[in-house]
């Protein structure tokens, strides 16, 4: 269903040549309106791919005509060349659709540093073009896998309209965002300010909170079209409740595919002063590198929960922590708590609850453990 | 040569039985001076173990007599009890040796949540002191080794004077400082201020900008402990020149000896705007597990090392960076520079050049590697 899922919207994927694989590697999503309302939330890395520095440009108009995406190549760190790249990207894309560049979001994923094969993309904008269809968001969606095993989508409905959505992410899931291109398309009658209040809500308890390993990227995008082809304009509230869902639903896909993960790691922080503090605790918990071993070794190791926390500005007593792993609190008032041979480990899913005795605020970060198999696929990924 | 090259200290590592399988577990350093003045550096961790707590208190007096130092338990996380067994094993050694407890440091490294078998350790206590001897330096860094492949202890000479140290850490070395126990000792009659200064510039320089895997540990501890023996007072820089000496030799040590590491990694900062910037830059590149990963793979992916530097808040611009792998400029303005393919990984050590052109300032942070081994190792570690 993914971005088709709405009314209004056509897509496409096709297989570009951008890839030395032949595998698919771009996706056109066009909005055919009547309305084109768009916003979008961008890497907070400084260091930002081309198609982020041209995409955060269009989106100041609020206004998004298509969404051209690839997969092969990140265009990062590519200099002044790279960005006449999406540039030209766009026109060609405007072209294609009679429409004007400065309304084409372009989005890239791949290695950094190196520039893309304009000479297989720009033609390969063309045959995107000629395939859209309103059936096209699935296709779509797998143009634009990079190691990831699974295509990801998901669809929500509202009282007479739809949030459908892909995503593409399978490593360097992080900070701020994760690295990921997310597209996600309503036919609700939103303007722009109240898709993009609903988005950063929508954005900040999701892929916000999905860290499977602490490193950012520069590319992550994630956009949200709304075409008014349902003709209904929703409460901001009921809205922003399904552009939320329809976000966590893509990000728990996004941490089940982390690359070469065993465990998926949900760390609620409890107790908390202040929500800040339950997010600076979850994602300290979340990067600890000896932490994320231990569970893979089915250890659960709550010194090293206490060790990440105490790493931490957030407010607390070292003696009145209490941590839950599976729900069994090994740690009590910062000490030995309940025997930690109760705690079943043999599941995929690992639940850490960090008790910080402080308050009443509380938040929810995802990761994954630390493999072996993670280290080989991130050794040998350029290579 | 250890804490027992310079005069007026004595030491001793034995076999208290705290360690299952038999190993030298307990090391007693003893000042006999005629001065017994000391510094201590300890961890930034908010969650403390035991004997940092309480050797907190016993460095505010600027006086030890000696330390106490055991593996095969950290005595973090263990509550009031915890805190008791170190106030008792100080206890012991004063009575073994005829002075205050409060003037007996004590510092445990192992693992975190269990309590120490104390009906071993304060016998051990004993034992240690009548093994005392002036030749005691390597026994005693034997016995505070963990996963520590090699005992590590380090010398330096001034004029009449020497500083000698030993230390302990192999993994968890981090921000603030590493999961390390250092000892170092001098015979200049140096008072405990002057200690404290040339310590303090000492670590910050050296042992605090070894950052392993960037976990925090909750108990690190570096002293320093004068006897005066030499009668010679050393101007303050010389001195602090040759404590830092052996200080970063002992940091390098640990650096070589990081757990499941196959590369030592020296990330050097230039042209920063601040000394400050130059860390945080350094500590963001030592810290991205995806580079980790590259490094370990032979693979000079300095798109990884963009992405580490775009995630700070230090002064650059992203088109003004440049960076070397093993001195080749393999990214030159924020893109692609010279061929990759000149970059020859094969040597354990790996430098990587971040050039922020933003200022004057440098500073150099060192890691390693992440390798399955690694998470073998920590995989494994306490069950």
């Amino acid at each position: 269903m993914s971005v088709t899922a709405a009314k209004g919207f056509t897509a496409a994927g096709i297989a570009a040549g951008i890839k030395d694989n032949g595998h698919p590697d771009l996706a056109l999503v066009v909005n055919n309106g009547p309305r084109r309302a768009a916003a979008g939330v961008f890497t907070a890395n400084r260091v930002k791919a081309a198609p982020v520095l041209w995409s955060e440009q269009v989106l100041k108009s609020g206004r998004v005509e298509a969404v051209v995406l690839n997969s092969g190549g990140a265009n990062a760190c590519t200099g002044p060349l790279g960005f006449q790249d999406t540039h030209a990207t766009a026109e060609k894309a405007a072209e294609e659709l009679g429409v004007s560049a400065a309304e084409i979001a372009v989005a890239s994923t791949g290695l950094i540093g190196l520039r893309l094969p304009m000479d297989k993309l720009l033609p390969g904008v063309g045959a995107a073009a000629a395939a859209l269809s309103p059936h096209g968001g699935e296709k779509a969606a797998i143009a634009i896998k990079t190691t990831d095993s699974v295509h990801k989508t998901a669809v929500a409905e509202g009282d007479g309209w739809t949030v459908g959505g892909m995503a593409k992410g399978a490593g360097m899931l992080a900070p701020g965002l994760a690295t990921m291109l997310v597209v996600l398309t309503t036919d609700a009658d939103v303007e722009a300010p109240g898709l993009d209040k609903a988005l950063r809500e929508a954005t900040r308890s999701t892929f916000d909170r999905v860290d499977s390993d602490g490193c950012m990227s520069t590319n992550d995008t994630v956009l949200l079209l709304a075409s008014g082809a349902s003709g209904v304009l929703p409460g901001h509230e009921e809205f922003a409740e399904t552009v939320a869902k329809v976000c966590d639903d893509l990000a728990q896909q996004l941490i089940r595919d982390a690359e070469g993960a065993s465990k998926d790691i949900r760390i609620e922080v409890v107790n908390a002063a202040s929500e800040d503090d339950a997010v600076e605790v979850g994602r300290s918990i979340a990067r600890n590198n000896l932490l994320k071993c231990a569970i893979h070794g089915e250890d659960p190791n709550w010194g090293r929960v206490l060790s990440a926390i105490g790493t931490t500005s957030a407010a607390f007593e070292p003696d009145a922590l209490n941590v839950a792993i599976n729900d069994v609190w090994v740690c009590r008032n910062g000490s030995v708590g309940d025997d930690r041979d109760l705690v079943d480990m043999r599941y995929r899913e690992v639940r850490i609850t960090a008790d910080l005795a402080a308050g009443n605020a509380s938040a929810v970060v995802w990761t994954n453990d630390l493999t072996a198999d993670y280290v080989h696929e991130n050794s040998a990924y350029s290579s």
